[in-house]
Formats: structure tokens, C-alpha cells, sequence
């Protein structure tokens, strides 16, 4: 009943850990009177969606040091998170309150964490070199280096360790306009980080943000693209993307793709008639390809990836609490959803 | 932080405020245990709507003098309504039963009114004089004069001093079968109060009941019966109307349409694919329109009317509680529901 | 306000009342800290559902005698099944965990029933002769004798006395492969007591697997095993069956169709676009064939139990609580879900 | 599984079946988004109370004919209640708001039951020579012929049935101040109803509002008075009392005492500390001494009824869910209320 | 159906409104998902109660520029505050999280505030003369001084307006070691402020804080300190205070005393035997107080005070939402809480 | 934020996992329809305390290898225990129904256990000797032998090979009736297991059972009989003991007192007036021992244990969550619940 030791080590993810505070049933905050609340937050989502697939996990933060944090640390370990390498610091945990949208309607979400605990992490704290022991990968995401400068520093310590070290490093970079309030610029930034990173997760629109180019989001533009980032960055060896379709807010389709340096893949397209959760999808995707990888050849993994990320749609929470075998299912097309007995 | 203070003046609504009791999650009535409940009532829910985008509103009304009527109030207040003109009666709050349907199960309703503290309401109690200053529009719906002979004398004498005072009266006619249990001919009463309005809310449907004809509800139905309409009736110079389509309880398709006097218009259609709640959107529809045409031309108006209809589907309650932004992102056509960070 | 009293006679059904156990809101398991409860069982929901349509129905089973048992025998009271032939014994209610699905997301039930208060029935237990008096059909399923040899022994002693009685017997052959764990051939088993029963509710796959045969789930196939079963078991005179197509664990689409011995009859297609619950749609198809083969000819029949099909899906709990007005209008054709005021 | 075949017949019981509706966690109703909600009434919860303890019993009362009326008969199918003299009728059901006190804030109610079923009920609908076939008991409370000049005239129709069958009747003649609003004198009212009673269930309030004397509450008061009331009186033969101390609304203390025409009896002093529910204490008492009067002798009926009492005030809702076997270790002295495995 | 309209003018009140989060049922945070929700803060609770009561306030302060601070507005409507003078900025909305404590364990709380919308006022946001126009009293706590520089100046500027316009200023010098965390002295400014001040709601500790004083918290010492205080600060004339005994968290007692520059004067005190909420209840005795200073003469303003902080233990939230009425009554020693029907 | 590395090694727990299932607010069941779940279990109690504390422990069970036993699994990691001795087997987790009791009400307990993963335990199935491995203590309770053959079979195994190693052994000899169903002699089963013990947590009642003895239960029948056991059972070198005053299920008082071989020790009584939940509390206080025998002198240690057993009381759960730091306080004597901000 422990995680799967795997030859090649440990993976490490890095990055903030937030509170979730949503009203049910579909309502807005002012008609509610009480909040579900879940931890999340994408490269924790990542972690979790691992450890429940049975992989070995670490993840690198820091949570406050009162009632809140407290519930995070419980939090991670439920999950079969290693949290040997949280702190609690004297700053409250960023949050965010989320109104969930249906049909036409938007989520709509409100931050609380420019003053968070982990906005105030400093690579002081961070212990990369005892971390990265018999660590096989180290996965991070682009909203952690807009959070703070602190933040920043830190990632980059650890990428730059995992560099010496041989370590994997997944990038995620995501880019979110509401971030980047510390006064540096997120193209600059994360081109720095993705040249120390292996493999790359994302699409047209990220590549095309990073290089300033205007790629098409086809197929051929897809290629080009990736092949364009390879060029720039020649320690990334393959990307691998998901393709969402937004019907609406309720009713999501999703297929994967990848250019692996010498060859293009793709995946069948899922379709979630009747969406329980969009958060959290896009870290489903990054756990699933991570745990294909390991597990699976890359087609195998894509497959895998892209049916993690649609059965995270189907519950609630951050996470993507399903199973190896469930996952298995859907990505070779079985999709009818009925009961198991 | 206060409502816009229009040039035209306020918007003065008046009509019953309904306590709405709903098992959660689909349930019977007889499987549930507690009820959600809603405060709500058609010219109500019109002018909760248009206090939230920041129209001053005021609503005349009777509730009851207790807990219930208390509560009426408060949410009345809540939503920004103005409550001088609401008084406290010694009759119990009207209220009704819902429950919920889904696909192809119809939503049921049972309702407890008939001796409402609205339902003895009487002129007397109603100081219209003084509620129609610095009015600049008196809206009305077909429930009132309804439910009991008082509200519809009290409602009659607030349209003739609204005529003698130069205000804008909108009609919205709903007509409904389980109410006029006081012994007078709906279609007579009705007839009455729509010449003293001047813009009228319905379609092919109402204006049949009313001048006994048989237009049919397809455009040239609609633009013949308009015409009728007009002609029937001179006060009348616009009519408004909103086409359903039903596919089941939980996915409906509405769209705009208008005769202007002049001209036809109509809007795209919008789909709901997961409904969340059903109730009030043809007042979403009315507070959208009231709103347009205050702020925008007829097209601009009647798409942003169509995009308020479909946005109150899908959220819990009576009330449109989405922003004059949203609706403009759906009026515009962005129905892709993205989650807006 | 009683149970319509019958010429013919009260219904009885024999079965397992298992208390279901679910997450809300899609949650995992280990998501929640509360679950929505429900009591339930097979041919308890036929019951459930005949007597809430006014069929004098009698329940026989054994419950726990605790405060889970005192619980479930206030359910089927509260439902209006008769319980006279409810006994309390010293071993816990059967029960299951259920995470409910969504979209290619499967529901997933984890049992414990093997040691329960019915697998302890015994012949001795229950008497037959006198809860077949006044009695005109004894309905089975396949699930009770799967339990326990104590539960099959049960149900062929109360078959074997309705044939002597001429009770007819209606047997819904469910196969289900996770119970039969007491080392008897579920074939042999099933068809000794199909041979007792007089009419059939399944399909092509429950004959495969009775007759050892491989027909195809077509029309000619359905026709085809239909004849084949009434062959092998001369007592049966009919089949009915209920079709169902699995969009995913939220869209489902069914009709039904039927082999009466001389003619194929079938039902249009029910489309349920946003299912609630998917548990208990077969035993609300064959309560409501049992009320239609009452009340109407055999195709007006089969129409009205697809349709209390197609409605239990949009409610919660394991029982069918809409009303016979409410299933005729979708029998005839009404499925577009208006609210009824 | 079934109600107890007394030898003396069932018990009838008479009045309005009303729903409560409470916000939970001591909220006020303005504080609130949803209700608990309870079917009860002073007669209904008797009744319930005495079919919980197995004793067979039928109510008589008017239901509204729609989904809330449909909930209140599944209710009092569920407590075991025979409901052969319920019926529907096109008024809504009656019901009450209960903001739940605490310490010295008092409970506070708001009614909606003056134009309900059963206030619409009359002697026309109520087949008193049937209902009263083998009953042995009629009870009825002072609330029903307040609500209404029917209601009044159907129960003074049973009440002299009864007499000429020969059926004890037992009276609780419990005044209310809200009710009584159809025009007649509550005291003329009463008198003529006890006078048709055998069994009083009251104390020196009651004795006083109905002689307009000045009995102290005290002991030698409670015997005068019971005296003066079996003088006046003549065919009632017995007191029964429930004395209350209200330390506040979370703590209070509660004995029992009775006349019985030669002797005074009294029980020890039970005291709640923290209260649950303060709603049908009193019809726990009536139903304990109902029960106790048929089993036990009269000091033992009078203990048990006040250890019904005092247990109603440790769960939630308006009816005494405990067993025979609780309420007699708490009427024998246990009251530690230690866990029971 | 509108605030009374007092001669001498509106009462407006300064702080901040922070959203409290709570587990419900006793829970620590790491055993819920999900939490209630309540909007308050000292000075706002104070002028909810106001409101409540009926008098007409003015609430100034900063909320978020998103759907929480659209919340906390919308609550401050539903209240019966006047919010004209509340600003929309971009910073979050203050919280809390807060676990109940219950017997002797302590309620904890967790605070999110240090960098909300309010800290972050400052005076050129506030247009004081414009808000004390037609303004009786300003009430202020020690908590807002604390929180930020901004605030302070903010706070000091509207007393200092108030001083130039013959305002009264009711000040209640709650000290909270968790604050201050800017860099100025506690003693200093609060010292200040109270300068600038007419009433004084607070008691022996606080003076003592102040002074650097050591009275007693007897009456002698109460006494001697009030008078210091005067001494000490020439513009105060009155002080009031409450005394509370915490005989564990969910039993406490109450009772209130003055100085009014001539005389001693007290209460009786009220003891609350089962604590419902305890937050809030100093802010229900100073709104009790300040209502009563309005409407009675001392005494009974102290009487009127205590009562109200007694009731806003009885009920959830911060805020005190009992009636006049029942404030009366335990003011004048109806402490049983029997039901009000 | 690891457990902290005892130089004297972990603690290992034994017994069984179960899930508690409770309708919320006092219900009973058939009232309810949803129900709070915990996980707990007595010795399990005992790890998740101390785990929460900060001491490394590890519990051996087993659980269903379902979705069920998965949620217990993510429950035990939550808490911090090491759960490398659980396995997951085909039988269903043992669970239990409470309906929480109120002042005189009893809680009552309805079991399903006995066919549970637990209690299909057998020795073969647990590696003592890797348990046993740095570790510094096995704590036991009487319930585990209790549950079945293999249970107790292998605990003896367990603590015959603690003996070889010199482990520390804990003792909680609780009886309970509803057990030791599988033809065992309760007595001598619990005397064998007691002989291979170091510590023995029980008071007179426990000793009395074992020795066929009748001491008194106050301080000198503690020390008689605590002096009797040690004689019996030379290994026992000390008795500590709780001693419960059950005022009302609502209302208990506990203090402490031991007979460490040499002297009485004691502790003053806590009084919990307002019980939350009465579940774990003799498991805390083993807990609070351990966790004191480890850090403190004996007679703090019994103070320790005292006050967790006291504020256990006050919260939801089987498990005690209070820190550490409130366990000392209120061990120091601060139990007025005074709010912590």
C-alpha cells in the first residue's frame, strides 16, 4: 500500500497551494451562504493525480501556519503527497473564489494570493540539492514564476539544479494575464526557464507567445510550431499539447496531440456532454502523460493523457481522482459510462 | 455604489413577492427534507434585475407583517430595491411548491396564494401619486390582476395615474390559467390595462387570447398579429417578444424577435444545453429589454434582452444575477462559456 | 386514499431491500465526509413503484433488526407497500456504496450484502400460502436467488406454490456476475425458475445466456430468441423487453419491444439528455408493464412502461415517483418538459 | 410487522396536519437559504407517536391534492398511520415558519393555515360512523375547533358519535390565542366539547380558562381544580397534567401529575439540558399517557407519559420517534444517557 | 418601511467588512469541505444591528472590486445600511477563518487581512464632509487604527471632521495584539483618537491599557477608572461597559455597567446556558447602546444593551438580528424563552 | 513537517477501521436522508491522535479493497499514520450506524462488523517482525480479540514477538457484550493478552472482569484493585484509568487517576457541559498518555491525558484534533474557551 518504487526515482513538482472556496449548485456568491472548499492549485494538481496513480511524488511549497495549512498538509497527505519539503511561514494561504458557470455562462474566479505564503517563498528556503535526491523528474508550471519574484528565483534555482543533476524537467507554461504583477516580463522569464526544461507541455498559442510568431493552430501549424520550439530551446525534445473545443461552459471536447522531434501523434477526440468540473483538466492531462510516459510507449501516452484529462471533467475538485484502470478504458474507447457492479 | 440616477427616472414595477420552495437535486417533494428557497414573483424578479445592473427601481407591493415578510424585504433590499412603497399586512406571504424537472419530466408547482397578503392588496393602500414622481417607466405583468380583484383595481389605478402623468407603461401579459379564480373575464381585464400601456411583451400566443384571432407563430404570423395588435390598441406603438423552444426541461432554445411599428427584427438563437433553472427567464428577458432601451438602439436591445433570457437559465433563482457585462459578451456572440480568471 | 383494490388481487414481490449510499454532486468517495441514502432493491422498486401508482402491493424480505432495519420498513410503509410479510432478523441490512458517474465516467458500487439480513432468509421463514392469498402476480428477478442458496430456496418454494395457485409470475432473469458465490450454476438455477414463470421481462443477451445461444440484438434476432424461449419454456407467453442505448453515464436513450406469441410490437425512442439517476430504470420499466398489462391493451402497455423508463432517469432514488398522469403524457408523445403551474 | 391488535380497537385521532418549516443551526429566516421542514400538528403527532409504539391508529383530516399534500400522506403512511379518512381537497395544505430560540431567545412562529384543507373541512366529508367502527379511543385537541367553524362542527359530530358508541375520548384543550378568528367564544366552545369527554388532559391554565376561576398551580391548586372541572364535568373522570419549568428555551424541566377522581399522583422532575426540540412535547405526553393507560397502571402510565416528554425534547420534529423499551428506562430512573452498542 | 428618520440625524460607522468562513457542526477546518459564510466586522455589525432596529446608518469603507466584494455589498443593503460612501478597489476583501470552540476548547481564528481593500484605504477615498452631513454620531473600534497607517489616517480625519461639526463620537477601543503590525504604538494612537471622542464603550482593561494603569475590575476599581479616564480625557463624558464571565465557550454571562460622570449604574446579569454564536455580541452591546441612548434613558439603555448582547448569542452570524421587541423583553427579565406563536 | 523521529521509535497500532455513519442534528435514521461519515476504530483513534500530535506511528488492519477501503486508506494518510502494514482484502470495511443520543437519550450503535476485512484477518496475513522494527511501543484494546479467531490470533502473534523484542505494550482491555461471538471466553482470551502487557489503561470495572473480583470504584478500591492486577500480572507495572460521570448524554465530567506501582496519582475534573461528540474520548485520552508518558513526568502525563480526553468532547469525529498546545492548557486549567484570534 505505498507508491510504486520506480527505478528512475521520485518526481518533484513545485508550486502554490490554494484554497478553492465555490458556491454549489451553480449559484453566485452573493446568493450562497456556504462555500465547498478544495486544495489545489495546477503543479499540486499534478503531484496528486500521480501519487493516486501510485507514482512517488514531492511537492515543493510553502503553506501558512495556522488552521488553513493546516487542512493543506492533511490535504496533501491524503493524497500520498511526500511533504517533507512544505514549510509553514507566517503569511496566509492564497485562495480564490470560484462561481461556476453552465452553458453560455463563465466561471468566473477572484484571487487572493499576491500576499500568500507562497508568494513569500524565497530560494533560501528550499533545501533543491536534498529534494532532487533520487528525483527521476521535476515538473513546474508557468504560473508559479508570475507569482512573485521569490517564486521566480526559486523555480529557477531548482531547474538550474536539476540541469547539474541529469533530472527531467517538464514545463507547463502557462500563462495567466493576471499574474506577472512583480514587474518583470513572463515572455522573458519563461524563455529562460523553458531552456532548461526537456519536455514541453502546450500548444500553438504557447509556443507562439513565447517566439512572438503567429503559427496557425492546424495540424501543419502545429508541427511547424514545435519544430520552431525545438530549434529555440534545443534541450526541449518533444511537446505534447491538448486540443479543447468549448462547446460551452458545460459541454467540453478534448483530443491530444504531440510532435516527438520526428513524428507528429494524435488522439481520438473525447467528448464531455455534461461537465461536473473544468478545473483542473489541463493537470490531469500533464499527470496522465507523465505516468504514460513512465508507463507506456508516447502514442500509449497521449492516448492516456488525453482520457485523464476528459474523466477529470467528470467529478469535483482540482484532482483527478480516478484510476489507473478507469483511465486505461476510456483512452482505448470505452466511453458508454455504465455502471460497474 | 448607488443605482445610475437616470434623466428619465426610476422604474416602478408592482406585483406579488412569492416565497418559492424547491427540493434540492431533482428530488419529489416527498423524498426531500429541507427546501431551497427563493424569493421571486415575475414583475419582482423584472425589477431585481434592473437594480442589478444599477437601475434605480422601486416596488409596490404588501407582504406579510412577520418572519416571512421580514425576510421578503430584506432580500428585496438586498438586490437594491427600493422598499418605500411596500407595506406590512396582517395576511400571510404568498408561496408556492416547485419541483424541478429534468428532460422530458415537466417541473410541477403548487401554489399557496390566493389569500396573500398581495392578493388583499387595494387601492386604498397604494399611494401611486407619490410612487410615480420622477418615475420614468411603470411596469406590469398579467399575474397581478390575477390573483385577486384588488390587485387588479389597485394596478388599474396605478396605470391611469401613470397615463395622466405622461409615464411609460410596459405590459408584459402573461396569462395563467390557475389564477382569476375572482369571477371576472381575464380577457376583458387584460384588454383594459393594455390600453393604458405602451410597449407590449408578448407574442403570437397572448395577442390571440386576447383579440380571439389565430395568427400563427411563425414571422408573418407574428408581424400580422403585432399589426393587430397596434390597430386594437393605440397606445401600444412596440411589441417585444421571446420564442422558446423546448427541447426538454433541461435544454431550451430562445431567441428575440420585435415589430417596431415600422420594422421586424430578431435576434440569433441561443441554446441552453443544461439548464439550471428555468424560472424567471422570461423576466430576465423583460429587465434586459427595459435596460436596452434605455441604453442601446431596438437591435442592440433585443439581442442583449435574448442574451439576459438565456444567461438566467443558467443560474439558481428567480433573479438575472449575471453582470451588463456578460450579457453584452453572449448578446455579442462569445457563448463559449471560458472560465474568465 | 387506499391502494385501488384489484379484482384480480395485490401484487407481490420478493427481494433484498439494500440501503444505497452515495457521494452527491459526482463526488469520489474519499472526496466526501456525507452520503444521500436511499432504500432500494430491484423488486423492491417494482413494488415501490406499483403501489405509488395505487397498486395494493406486498412486499416479502427480511431486514435488519436494528435502526437500519426500523428505517427501511418505514420506507416501504411510506411508499405503501403492504409489510406484513417483513420479518426482523439478527443480521445487518444488505447495503451498497454508490459513486455516481458522469459522462464516460461509469457509477461504481461496492457491495456488502452477502451476509445480510435477506441472505439469511430461509424457507421456513416465510409463509407462502398466506401472502398468496388474494394475490394475482408474483414478481421475481434474477438478483434474489444470486444472493444465497437460503434466498433461491425462498423463491422457488413461493413459485412452485403461485403455480399451484395459478398466481401468475412475472421473472426479470437479471444476471448479475458478481453475487452467485454460494457454488450453484446461475444457468441451472435461473431456468428452474423461469420455468415456474409465466412471463418474461428481458432481452436478446438474458436468452443468450439462458439458452446457451448467440441471436443478435436486432429486430429478427429479438423475434428470433423470443421464440426460441417460449419454446424451451412453454409456460411463458411473453416477452418483453426494454432497449437501451448508452450515450455516456449522463445520456441515454431507450424504447421498448415485445414478443406477445404472435406479433412484434415496439415503442419510440425516449431520449434522456441529462440523466439523474440511472438506478432502478429497468424495475420502473417492468412496474410499469405490470400497470399497463393491468389498465391497457399490450402496445398502449409497452408504451407507458418505456415511458416510466425514460422518467425514472430524471429523479432521484432508486424508485419511480412520478405519477400515472405524468407517464401517460410521455407515452403519448409529450416530452418537452414545460413546467406544469 | 404490524400495529398491535388491541382488544379494545384502534385509536382515532382528529386534526390538522401541518408543515413545518425551520431554518436549521438557530438562524433567522432572513439568515437563511433553505428550511428543514416537518409534517406535524398536535393530533398527527399522537397519533404518530402511538403507531411508532405499535398501537394501531387512523387520523382523520383534510390533505391539500397536490405534490405538498402527496408528501404529508407519505408521511403519515411512513409513521405507520392508517390514512383510510384522509382526503384530498383543492386548498393548500396549512403551514408554519419556526425560527428555533435559544437560551432566552424564544421560538418564534409564523402560521399560514386559515384558509387551508382543513380549515375547509365540514361534517359533509367526514363518515364518523365508519371512522369509529371498532375504535376505543377518540382524541382530540383544542387547536382544531379554533381553526374553523367546519372544523369545529366536523369534530363535535365525532365527538357525539362517539358518545353514543360508547368510545372514550380524551381531551388536551389546549388554547391558543392566534386561532379562534371565525367569530365564536373559545370558552362556550370548549365546554361543550368536554362535556362530551372522558379523560382530561390539562392543567390549572386550562381548568381556569374554562371555569373562569383561580385555581393556584400549586398542588392543592391542581386538586381543587381537577375537583372543580369532574363537578362541572361530569363525565370526565381523570386529570392528567404536564408540568413545565422553562429554565429557557435550551433547558427545561417537565413532571407529570394527575387527579384520577380519588387520588393525586405525581411523578419526579425530568430535566433537559440542552434541548433539541421543543416542538410536541406535549403531544408526547399525551401519547405516552395513551399508551401507558392501555398497558400499565396509572402511576406507571403517568411516568411513562412524562418520560415521553421528556425524551421528545432530545430529537428533531414534531413526533416522539424513541421506542417503548427507551422510554420506560428513562421513566424507571436511567437518564445518563450512556451510549448504547 | 424605511429607516426612522431621527431628528438629530444619521449614525455612520468606519471599519472593515471582513468575510468569516467556518466549518459547521464543531468542526476543525481539516475535517470540513465545506464552510459557512458570514459578512461583519465590528463597526459593521454594529451598524447592521443599527439598521435592524430601524435607524438609519451609513457604513464607510472599501470592499474588492469582484464578486466578493459584490457579496459584502449586497449584505450591507439586505441589512438596511446605506452604502454610499463604500468603494470598490482592487484589492481583496479581509477574511477569516474561524473553527467553534465548544465547552473549554477556544474558538480559533485564522486572518487574512493584512493586505484587503480596507488596509489599503486612505484619506483621500473618504469624503468626510459629504458623509457626516446630516450625521448624529460616528462610531469607531480600535480595530480599524490597527490595521493599517491608512486607516488610521483615514479614521483620525473623520474624527477630526466630526470634532469641527459637533458630531458625537461613541468610541470602543477593542485592542487586538494581532494587529498593529505597521510600526506605531497601540497606546499612542489609540490614545489619540479617544481625544477626539465623547462616549466610551469599554471597561477596566482597556482604560487600564491606556492609563498604563492597574485598577481593579470591581466597581471601585471600574469606578476609579472611569474617572481617570474623564481626567484623562476631557471631551469623554460617559462610560460603558460589559462584563462577561466565560464559564466555557459555550456558557457564558453577561452584565453591563456605567459611569456617567455623576453615578454608578448596572445591570442584572443574563446568563446564556448554550452559546449559538459568540461573535458579535461586544458589537450587539454597543449598537444596543447606542440605540438605547436614542430612545430611553440610561438605565435603560444599559439594560437595553445587555439584553441585546445576551440575544446575539442565541443566533449565527456577527451581526444581532432580533427584534426591538425581544430585546425589551429580556431587558426587563423574560428570560424563559417559551415559543412565541 | 514530518513526524518527529523518536530516538525510541514509532508506535504501532492494531484493530480494526471503521466507518461511522450518523444522520447530522440529532436525528434518527428514519428520519434522515443523508448521514456524516468518519472513519475510526479504537486503536486507530489512538494512532490518529498521537500521528496529529507529531508522533510516528503505524497502524496494521485491513480494509476492502474497494472504493471504500480507498477512502479509508486516504482518511489514515490524512492523519499522518504509516500505512505500509494495511492491505487491502475482498471483504467489505466494517462499519456502524450512530444515532447520536441528547440529554437523557442514549446514542445507539447498529454494527456491521462482523464479516468485515478486519475481522477476516489471520496471522499469515501480517509481518510482525518488519512491523516490530524500530519500534518503541504496540498499543492494543480489547475489541480487536473480540472481533474474531484470526483477530486475536494475530494480536497474540503481535505482541508475543513485541515480547521477544522488548517492545513496550499498552493495554485497553474495553469489554464489549456485542462481541465475542465466535465462542471464546472473553475473560480468558483478555487475561492471556493482558500477561504478554506492560501498561494497563482500564479502571475497577476491567479488573473486576478479569479477576472475578468486586472492588469498590473509589480511590481505595482503585489502588486494592490495581494492586490485584499487578500481582496477577507481573509484566503490568502500571494502571491508568479515566473515570466518566455521565450527567446526560449531553453533560460529562472526567478526571484521571493511576497506580504506578508505588503511589496514587490524580487529576482534577474536567466538566464538559455541552458534549459535541462523546465518541473517542477514553481513545484520546490513551493517546494524550502515550503522547505524555513520552515527554512529561507521570503526573502530567495524566493531566495531559485528562484534558485531551475532555476537549476530545468538543469536536466532531472519533479522532482527537485538538493540538497539543491547547491539550496543555487546558491541562494547566485555562477552560474558560475564551476565543483565540
Amino acid at each position: 500500500m505505498q507508491g510504486e518504487t520506480s527505478e528512475t526515482g521520485k518526481i518533484v513538482t513545485f508550486g502554490e497551494v490554494l484554497m478553492r472556496l465555490s458556491p454549489s449548485d451553480n449559484r453566485k456568491l452573493l446568493q450562497a451562504n456556504h462555500l465547498d472548499f478544495f486544495f489545489g492549485g495546477t503543479e499540486m494538481n499534478v503531484a496528486a493525480s500521480l501519487a493516486h496513480m501510485g507514482v512517488e511524488v514531492e511537492h515543493v511549497t510553502n503553506v501558512s501556519n495556522d488552521i488553513v495549512g493546516e487542512a493543506a498538509v492533511a490535504t496533501l497527505r491524503k493524497y500520498g503527497i511526500g511533504i517533507s519539503a512544505v514549510k509553514k511561514v507566517n503569511f496566509p494561504l492564497g485562495l480564490y473564489f470560484l462561481e461556476v458557470g453552465s452553458a453560455m455562462r463563465s466561471s468566473q474566479v477572484a484571487y487572493n494570493r499576491l500576499n500568500s505564503s507562497f508568494a513569500n517563498i524565497d530560494p533560501q528556503q528550499v533545501d533543491w540539492e536534498k529534494i532532487l535526491e533520487k528525483c527521476s523528474l521535476l515538473h513546474w508550471s508557468g504560473i508559479s514564476p508570475g507569482v512573485s519574484e521569490g517564486a521566480y528565483e526559486t523555480l529557477k534555482a531548482g531547474l538550474e539544479r536539476a540541469g547539474q543533476k541529469g533530472v527531467m524537467v517538464t514545463a507547463d507554461p502557462a500563462y495567466r494575464s493576471n499574474l506577472w504583477k512583480y514587474g518583470r516580463s513572463s515572455r522573458e522569464i519563461l524563455s529562460g526557464l523553458i531552456a532548461l526544461s526537456t519536455i514541453f507541455i502546450g500548444g500553438v498559442n504557447e509556443i507562439n507567445e513565447l517566439l512572438e510568431t503567429e503559427y496557425t493552430s492546424d495540424e501543419a501549424g502545429f508541427i511547424a510550431a514545435s519544430k520552431a520550439l525545438l530549434k529555440k530551446f534545443p534541450k526541449i525534445t518533444k511537446v505534447f499539447d491538448k486540443v479543447r473545443t468549448s462547446v460551452d461552459a458545460s459541454w467540453q471536447k478534448v483530443y491530444g496531440r504531440a510532435w516527438n522531434g520526428n513524428a507528429f501523434l494524435s488522439t481520438s477526440q473525447l467528448e464531455i456532454t455534461s461537465v461536473v468540473d473544468r478545473i483542473g483538466t489541463g493537470d490531469a492531462f500533464a499527470a496522465g502523460l507523465l505516468y504514460g510516459l513512465q508507463h507506456f510507449n508516447e502514442q500509449e501516452a497521449l492516448n492516456f493523457a488525453n482520457a485523464a484529462c476528459a474523466l477529470k471533467h467528470t467529478h469535483m475538485g482540482d484532482v483527478n481522482l480516478v484510476s489507473v484502470e478507469e483511465i486505461q478504458e476510456v483512452a482505448q474507447g470505452k466511453t458508454d459510462g455504465r455502471i460497474k457492479r
